[in-house]
């Protein structure tokens, strides 16, 4: 007998016939003796109409309003799949965020979790009862309901089995597990039977949407094991463990991208102390997160030019904001591209490695890619490329790192 | 400066523009100098769907869970007004029923009111503040949410507008007042500048679907001024108030009919003592409610014609239930006729006038109109008559009793 928690996105709860196939899923690790706590999503493309609703009313909205409206989703959700499961002789009660109390910080729309009191869903457990919770939702010191921003079901899921103790968080999704890369762009991606918390992270975090960030980092902080796996397919998916429990590591476990970056270049820049501070100091400020960095020494040794990327999506405003900084920052020229994609090599054995960035770097120029700004970090080597070689690049990789199946 | 509880159904909120017209009236409120709280219906269509989802999955579904998905409804609509009525500079927000908390019994999906904690609600009207108050739905001794049943949200709204001493309860719908009957059928129908809680009861008992039955009871219960107005047009409704308000009082107020109707007629019923207990009470027992009883004394003496109506939508369980009862009940045939509509006159002035009834009959008369069975109350005359002959009823009284516009 093992705790359980299982989380089902969106699409696994879509409509009235995929709920019913939750309920079995659900019903058979409750057959063979576990304790189950369900985490639910709203069902797909009501978040977003819930959401599209409070900004035809107002751009900026009230937060706490906002929050009230879309955690709707969830709960009808969670009332649906514990009416399923009685249905098919299930003892299952919902559990709104409000009712656990699964309490968050008054952060609105974005809330963290404070503490969740789950004793009385695990004296409930005793009685053989399911708990079909409503992910994505909390409750604040206000007594008015919080969400935890968008893919917050993940978390909910995750900090539960923490709280819980459970013995493995089972994120159930679209697809039915964590690949060596994308296998729409590589028909020879291999599904990974293990990946450890932090090459997880850095592949969510290059690109890979398979887990949402935070989970992974409450995951890997609270020692819970996460499995990803798929709600259509029976069979078992991705262990998302510690390092500990990987016993013969590969040197690179995946290839990851992400097209979502710009690349944005200030042309002769002053160089004296306190020109990065003082050109990216203004970008924190405006909440746009730069990524790569990368600076050149001039030839003449009194200026410099400075390359890095930005979200696609913060581009224009970043521009807007240099412009307006330009005295400031006293550079002569502004350049930037929308066109480049950030291709990175993940994997724990690299640490203890060398030449796999070597490896990179040739396989790269062998395709005749052209390398524009790289940074690395303890288990990752990520490049900028134009946006076009995407795919050649990261099957030239995934071959040369010899991840290809069979 | 009065104190105001506005109720808006599921036309008046059915999307974005809707809501955001509600709230440009309830500014309206505000700025008169107002208090003024707000009580929300689900879009109209989403408690339909949510019902709909929760039958797909079980016939006989746990009412705790079924309340938990349908009051996801008014939860969006309370949160969506909110968030427009801040975008028009009103300072609003939003009360589910379990913040508030509306208390209630823990008969789910029928849920009765027991106290409303209206403290937090008032104190912030001396700081401007509106609340947007989810109808239909309260919060059970057992921590969960119940809903009011259906329409239960002008019973929310007149309950609030009891429990913190409101003025006045505008029930904004989708037709401007009460009408002396049904202007789709007559159209020389009047709007009614004022009705009585008595009256108003009986017009919806009888088939005037204007007003949910309970909220009317706990009106009048707890006097409380209720108005009905349309939330499409800005002109003044109808004052639902005590008889005491109403200086010069009609004979007749209106003319209501129900087509909902089925006639039962068992033939040789044994005549001896105990036998309407012995047909009535398993009825009853079934939850099959009987309106109109006629019974006919028999030439012999020792046996009786009974007749009775049922509402249309039992006929068929009723009629199962007297065929297995028939020994018990010992009648000879039992006749029905789903084809019938019950015309019902009503007025407080016919409590000191006589000759109403017979004005009724002679009316019908004139139009070769069959009555089929009678029943009264102290300020209603009810007929039974072929469904065919119901526009041509109704028509007539209303000429009859003076009712017509100039």
């Amino acid at each position: 007998m093992a705790r359980l928690v299982l989380k089902f996105g969106g699409t696994s709860v879509a409509d009235v016939p995929r709920i019913q196939n939750v309920a079995r899923l659900v019903k058979r690790e409750v057959d063979a003796g576990n304790e189950v706590a369900v985490v639910v999503s709203a069902m797909s493309g009501e978040t977003n109409k819930l959401v599209g609703w409070c900004r035809e009313i107002a751009i900026l909205h009230d937060a706490r309003e906002y929050d009230t409206v879309v955690a709707a989703g969830e709960q009808v959700t969670a009332g649906l799949l514990a009416l399923a499961l009685q249905e098919i002789g299930v003892n299952a009660r919902s559990w709104l965020g409000w009712q656990i109390p699964l309490a968050t910080d008054d952060t609105h729309a974005s809330a963290r979790i404070e503490h969740i009191d789950t004793r009385e869903i695990v004296a409930r457990f005793a009685q053989g009862q399911v708990a079909v919770i409503a992910g994505f939702q909390g409750l604040g010191s206000d007594r008015r309901i919080t969400t935890l921003g968008r893919g917050g079901s993940d978390t909910s899921a995750v900090a539960l089995a923490a709280a819980m103790k459970a013995e493995r968080c089972d994120i159930y999704t679209d697809v039915d597990g964590v690949y060596t890369t994308d296998p729409r762009i590589v028909d020879k991606a291999r599904k990974l039977d293990k990946i450890t918390y932090e090459e997880m992270l850095e592949m969510a975090s290059s690109g890979a949407k398979v887990l949402q960030i935070r989970s992974v980092e409450m995951a890997m902080k609270h020692r819970v094991r996460v499995q990803v796996l798929s709600s259509f397919t029976a069979a078992p998916g991705t262990l998302v463990v510690d390092e500990d429990e990987i016993v013969e590591q590969e040197l690179v476990s995946g290839i990851a991208y992400s097209r979502d970056e710009a690349k944005i270049t200030l042309v002769k820049v002053a160089d004296r102390p306190g020109v990065a501070a003082g050109l990216f100091g203004p970008l924190a400020d405006a909440n746009i997160n730069v990524d790569m960095i990368v600076q050149n020494v001039s030839e003449d040794g009194s200026s410099t030019d400075i390359t890095f990327t930005v979200a696609r999506a913060d581009l224009e405003r970043a521009q807007k904001l240099l412009e307006d900084k330009r005295d400031a920052i006293a550079y002569r020229e502004m350049r930037f591209d929308p066109k480049v994609a950030k291709i990175s090599v993940i994997g724990v054995g690299m640490r203890s490695h060398a030449g796999v960035a070597a490896r990179m770097f040739q396989a790269l120029s062998e395709k005749g890619i052209n390398i524009q700004v790289i940074s690395t970090s303890e288990i990752k080597i990520s490049v900028l490329i134009a946006a076009d070689y995407t795919e050649l690049a990261v099957r030239a990789l995934h071959t040369a790192y010899g991840l290809d199946a069979a």
